[in-house]
């Protein structure tokens, strides 16, 4: 079989690897398909150089069929199908003793930590498998784990039935959790400046705007009766986006920080003591937001199959992180491993 | 009888002023102390000049007895010890409907949008008034108010038995925040750089450092065995402060922000994302944290009578307030109102 070895330096070579035995409590898994996701794109630009091995093969957001289980293993056999929640927790830190393993201090994100899914078989533990139903296609499958963030999000802000939504920022995630949002019963609506990701937003039903053409806390206070937004997500990871995360939501509203701020932004704290607004993190996933992901794949495929701008084989790797990083006509590119 | 009128360029005059008879649902109070807030040396300095009508009678932490009683007030009759929540909302707006009324939009801050204390006789709507038992004196009354906004707060943080809790600033209301918080159960530490508030603080059983002498994460984690801090209470409204206050909490831990910024300062909104930190402002009070902190006056009187530096007549006003803007080695300083 072969694998995507990222070299440094924005190089990927692909070649032949040889596959790793299931150990004990582990499975191995013929990869179907893998999503690059912003983070991949992040270690090919050199980020978290200091947590990689090289060469390193990355990859996280997966499908495929159970090719071997090792010892211990119950519940799961060849063929299965499956999609991998990629945590590895300590298990013994103060998170995980409070019963956050999935952000445990030590925790091990399978992918940066350890190898990846781009690779024809990939060998993870099998606490990470979630099985994927018939009705959920190997491409939606590699589409979970971004679903799964989304769930998390949207299930951390609280959105309920009728709530008032915006979402800033209209990159996959983003488009995501607008998505669950509505699902949820939530009026979105989404701030993104990209025309490409705002026609694909508008094509999929989510109400998208401008912010630099519309004035966005005019138009939700419009929406609200001066009220506000009852949750806004912070998706963009940028200065604009958490200066106006904060003028949008009602009193004692909600802020969903999603995206990852590499500098401290400014924040209007002011805008936090005068209307008690409440501000929390989400960081990727618990177990039901798999769940609830893999119930939503089942339902709305229609949606999640719009976000599938390319499906490339595994020795495009290194051109599709080029289309990615020029930001422009792309949302997801799915990488078919198996061969 | 006089009134304390602040004619702007930091100047008070004292002077005879006419008493304003109680109108429909209002109440005449004769005044026995009034404290001089931060926020009053704030509008000594110029601050909030637009909300102001010169020359302004300041003042609303006070305490007094009723002198009249105007019509359609029932329950409060002349003689009766009262303090004020100095609170006076539209009743229609939003925040009013949606039961914030005490940050309703429209919100009128008697003291500051209309004439205060800081006078022998003072004519207020009698909704605002709260019962001040026998055993609260006169000058501890006057401490209700600011008591009132850490019970708020303490409460917004949800403390509880055995939780870890830092305060970050020992002015006025980091000390009774500290003091609540402890009341609650919590086990507190504070940071403070003034050594007359690190003096005051540990005088009053609060153990309190200063952060540019004491690693505080490290001392944080040390108690927590790595966890970190359950809750955060940001009072300083520094730039030093809004960094400290995100390398404390535990995964899921709790900021409440309390001071007033008035620029936004850098929030690292990427320790939310890694520790899904959550964050909520605090402001004012609600009816029932003034019920609890006459509660608190009652029952730990010590404590409050501790943080009064001074008691001084009307005619020291504005000697007082230059006492203030000192920094050094004053907490709380009262006024007597009534001659």
């Amino acid at each position: 079989m072969r694998a995507a070895f990222f070299e440094g330096n924005q190089k990927i070579q692909v070649g032949p690897c040889v596959p790793l035995e299931p150990g004990e409590g582990q499975v191995q898994i013929r990869v179907a398909y893998c999503g690059i996701c912003g983070t991949d794109l992040h270690l090919f630009h050199g980020a978290m150089a200091h947590r990689l091995r090289l060469p390193h093969v990355m990859g996280h957001e997966m499908s495929g069929t159970i090719a071997a289980v090792g010892g211990g293993v119950s519940g799961y056999g060849p063929g299965d199908r499956v999609t991998v929640r990629p945590l590895d927790p300590c298990g013994h830190c103060p998170a995980c003793r409070s019963g956050c393993s999935h952000i445990c201090h030590n925790l091990k994100f399978i992918g940066i930590d350890t190898p990846g899914a781009l690779q024809g078989l990939w060998t993870v533990p099998a606490h990470t498998l979630h099985r994927l139903p018939e009705s959920v296609s190997m491409q939606l499958g590699a589409m979970v784990e971004p679903l799964a963030v989304a769930c998390h999000d949207v299930r951390m802000g609280e959105v309920a039935e009728g709530h008032h939504v915006v979402v800033v920022g209209g990159g996959p995630i983003g488009v995501l959790v607008a998505t669950v949002a509505r699902i949820r019963g939530g009026r979105v609506l989404m701030a993104e400046i990209n025309p490409f990701r705002l026609r694909l937003a508008r094509e999929l039903g989510i109400e998208a705007v401008d912010p630099r053409e519309v004035d966005l806390p005019a138009l939700v206070n419009e929406r609200t009766a001066g009220a506000g937004a009852d949750v806004v997500f912070e998706v963009s990871g940028s200065a604009a986006g958490a200066e106006m995360m904060t003028k949008l939501p009602r009193t004692r509203g909600r802020i969903v920080v999603v995206a990852l701020f590499a500098e401290p932004p400014r924040v209007d704290l002011f805008r936090f003591f005068w209307r008690e607004l409440k501000l929390a993190g989400a960081r990727v996933y618990e177990p039901q937001d798999f769940e609830a992901a893999i119930a939503l794949a089942a339902s709305r495929q229609q949606c999640l199959e719009r976000l599938i701008t390319a499906v490339e084989p595994l020795d495009r790797l290194e051109a599709s992180m080029r289309r990615m990083e020029g930001g422009g006509e792309v949302m997801k590119i799915l990488i078919r491993c198996a061969e």
